[in-house]
């Protein structure tokens, strides 16, 4: 499969087509072409989307539709989600500089690469962030951050693109196996929470969502290998089994 | 008179209030307050200005009507033409990064700058740019480079407030808990030996050395918090115990 040179776009549950339109316009300007878009209210395809690109999505950008966001990023090696302010999650957080080169070394590994933008009022909801592998903050005016959608993506574009091919300083050894898939990080998180759900791991039905999120980040936020999640599948199996 | 740390934008006959208003949102989200407007097409003030500014034209950005782009520069030491492309004038081109880290060189030198932005579908006229010192082309995609006036307002005032920016370009965010130490890390990773060898996972004691190898590997090469082992000796509990 051919690999995508620039990081796709990724709009969650987006609100107005016009401004799923502007994204793209802003995606074109800084050469970027992957948009996917989950679950957008208004439906696709959008006309004030088309209007609103100003010719970005019949000229470059290619849009498709997700029903959710673990199957938007099903094929992403690294997933950064932006969000306006700290959340309370045990992730790196990077400003779009800072991302963006990461981005860029791990696409010349021939990795993918995606970013998780909300919806307009409420950006994203804590679920998507935890499937994500680092957060995005930009380095905004701190008594008004709140970012129009379409200018939250032009900046993380034009981020991408002023970055020059810089190599990066450390790179993961991964010697014969690849980084994992986000797919194959999540198929394993399902796995793990259900072997525990029928451990009676969750004792109180409150605390299950906060205590499944916790487990999806303390297994999003690295740069598994293939081979460690096998060996990881190993592991459960192993306590699974009777004995 | 007070001098302002910061660039004023402004826009040449705009044409809608919209505009104007994602205009003043991007600056404020960058901290810029200067907003100067001349001879706005649908007349100032604007409820659509209003509404699209989301806040920033009563929070912080203070705009200001002329009838000349002269008056509008008036009072500035070093004024930027924002184009698209080269047009056919002697003046040096900057892209938006250095432009605006030789704003930051004048404004520290007690300077006035403003940075001119031409109507939405026009751009600037020649009369304009010829009454700038020097021009900003925003290194965009050449085949779409067109952009949305909002956008170029942000990319100009983000370049402003990304120049200098001293504080570290990604932080790990760990909330309420602390990275752990290595001790932390190799007790679980031997517990969790133990607990595998009593469950067979060893099958072949000429592999073991190998399989335990790879376990500790996958366990230390990532950081860690207190609460991510707690959480995993809990895991780990849950599979072990009797039920």
């Amino acid at each position: 499969m051919m690999l995508d040179k620039f990081p796709a776009i990724i709009l969650i549950n987006p609100q107005l087509g016009e401004n799923i339109g502007m994204a793209a316009r802003a995606m074109l300007n800084c050469g970027l072409t992957d948009l996917r878009i989950v679950n957008p209210r208004d439906g696709w395809p959008s006309e004030e989307a088309a209007r609103a690109s100003a010719g970005a999505l019949d000229k470059g950008v290619k849009a498709t539709v997700y029903t959710s966001t673990r199957d938007a990023i099903a094929d992403c090696h690294l997933t950064f989600a932006t969000t306006a302010r700290p959340r309370d999650m045990i992730k790196q957080v990077y400003t779009g500089r800072a991302a963006m080169a990461e981005a860029h070394a791990k696409i010349n590994e021939g990795q993918r690469v995606g970013v998780l933008f909300g919806a307009e009022r409420t950006g994203l909801e804590n679920e998507d962030i935890a499937l994500a592998n680092a957060i995005i903050t930009m380095p905004l005016n701190p008594s008004f951050s709140s970012l129009n959608l379409a200018q939250a993506v032009l900046m993380v574009a034009y981020d991408f693109m002023m970055q020059g091919d810089e190599t990066a300083e450390a790179q993961l050894q991964t010697g014969k196996t690849d980084i994992a898939e986000a797919a194959t990080v999540t198929d394993f998180t399902t796995r793990l929470i259900e072997e525990l759900a029928a451990k009676g791991f969750f004792k109180s039905p409150d605390m299950r969502p906060t205590m499944e999120r916790n487990l999806t980040n303390l297994l999003t936020r690295h740069d598994w290998t293939d081979q460690d999640i096998q060996t990881l599948h190993g592991v459960v199996s192993a306590f699974v089994k009777d004995h």
